[in-house]
């Protein structure tokens, strides 16, 4: 078993350690909440192990459906192993539903269906504020080339079809969420970091009430009550 | 010969009159100059005389380098007749080196030089405040299909290398520029708008003095004389 060593980084959600396993990471899930690029601080108890949890459903499923990710094994309930990924600084953001920043952004009402879903690529970059990027920003800053490009979109839109079938037997819209990948020593392009009610808009299915993070960035209230209600019905359907 | 009729569209530098022939339309360049989506705004006397001037001679030249444009020809010193276009909602930019809000958004310094040109869409909506747009974006609002999506692409980085060598010619650099199109009753796609110092970086080529709308904006002074040098030199080696 892997051997949890010195703290690698910390960022606004999560801590990542360094192990006895050169190729190994412990991702270590905090109770904090952050939004608008951290100007908004939160937290709740046991929301590391939520999110760990509703991670570790996700990518075990994902895994199942032929899609890599950095998912090796939990050994605490808010600590995953993964595997050392070199970051590609993108958040790849994947929409169905116009929501957040899209309808802001065009004026567009929450809630309208696109015809076919599409992926966005924001620049992982706190001091920048994270800008939203073409094909050809991403070319010219040199974040990715035109075939990595292709391969991100390509694995974006297939873990958006593995999810949605996941989140509707779970009576949840899947509105839109965000991921991030790395690359493994081999070059190979792998999902990384998490997915959860912090990184996806999730609506219930019948009454499109919020059960994501938008509670918290717009003060809904039952913030630890969404998260709760999440973990609980998409474990119903697929396991822990 | 084409008659001005009524007043179709009064834009912030420009207005747009019907004419007796309805594939026609004249457009009459102002004097006015603005800035920030018209939160600044400033004039000066021949300011319409020497943008219609300019493009003029621009719209002549990439006609006779195989890039059809909507000019037809000038019936007074500030009025063009031009080819009635069914016009796309986009700014499509072009830029050579950085600068502007390709320099803040991702905090390079005014002045680096791209290893290739490449092209910007903007969603030409005031209301919207024009927002950058990406190639899945413009699918997903219907701007345009992606075969027109690439057509425009192409085009528009045919025109750079067209305006590269005739400012070059003029000692100037092309740092970037903004440009539009729309559609003949065909369906074709060609140039429309104008080609100026409104819309266009234009850098000494020694000196790296700007010769464009950013003195205006940033307050550099000598903004008429700027625009009388770009007329200028591009008339004495380009012909009016």
């Amino acid at each position: 078993m892997v051997k949890k060593k010195d703290l690698l980084y910390e960022g606004k959600a999560k801590k990542v350690y360094l192990t006895d396993k050169e190729e190994f990471l412990v991702t270590e899930f905090k109770n904090s909440l952050t939004a608008f690029n951290a100007k908004k601080l939160g937290s709740f108890e046991n929301k590391g192990v939520i999110n760990l949890s509703i991670t570790t459903t996700i990518f075990k499923y994902l895994e199942k459906n032929g899609i890599k990710t950095h998912f090796v094994e939990n050994i605490s309930n808010n600590e995953m192993v993964v595997r050392r990924l070199k970051m590609i600084p993108l958040e790849v953001v994947v929409r169905n539903i116009a929501a957040g920043s899209f309808s802001s952004r065009f004026n567009i009402p929450e809630g309208e269906a696109f015809e076919k879903p599409f992926v966005e690529f924001y620049y992982k970059n706190d001091a920048l504020n994270d800008p939203l990027l073409t094909d050809e920003h991403v070319l010219t800053l040199k974040i990715a080339n035109q075939n990595e490009i292709n391969e991100l979109k390509l694995k974006a839109l297939k873990i958006n079809q593995a999810l949605i079938t996941m989140f509707d037997k779970a009576d949840i819209k899947l509105v839109d969420f965000k991921i991030e990948f790395g690359k493994l020593g081999s070059g190979e392009i792998v999902l990384g970091d998490e997915i959860s009610p912090d990184s996806c808009r999730l609506w219930d299915k019948k009454t499109d009430e919020k059960l994501d993070k938008d509670r918290f960035r717009r003060d809904l209230g039952r913030v630890q009550e969404s998260y709760e209600e999440v973990v609980t019905r998409i474990q119903k359907h697929w396991g822990k």
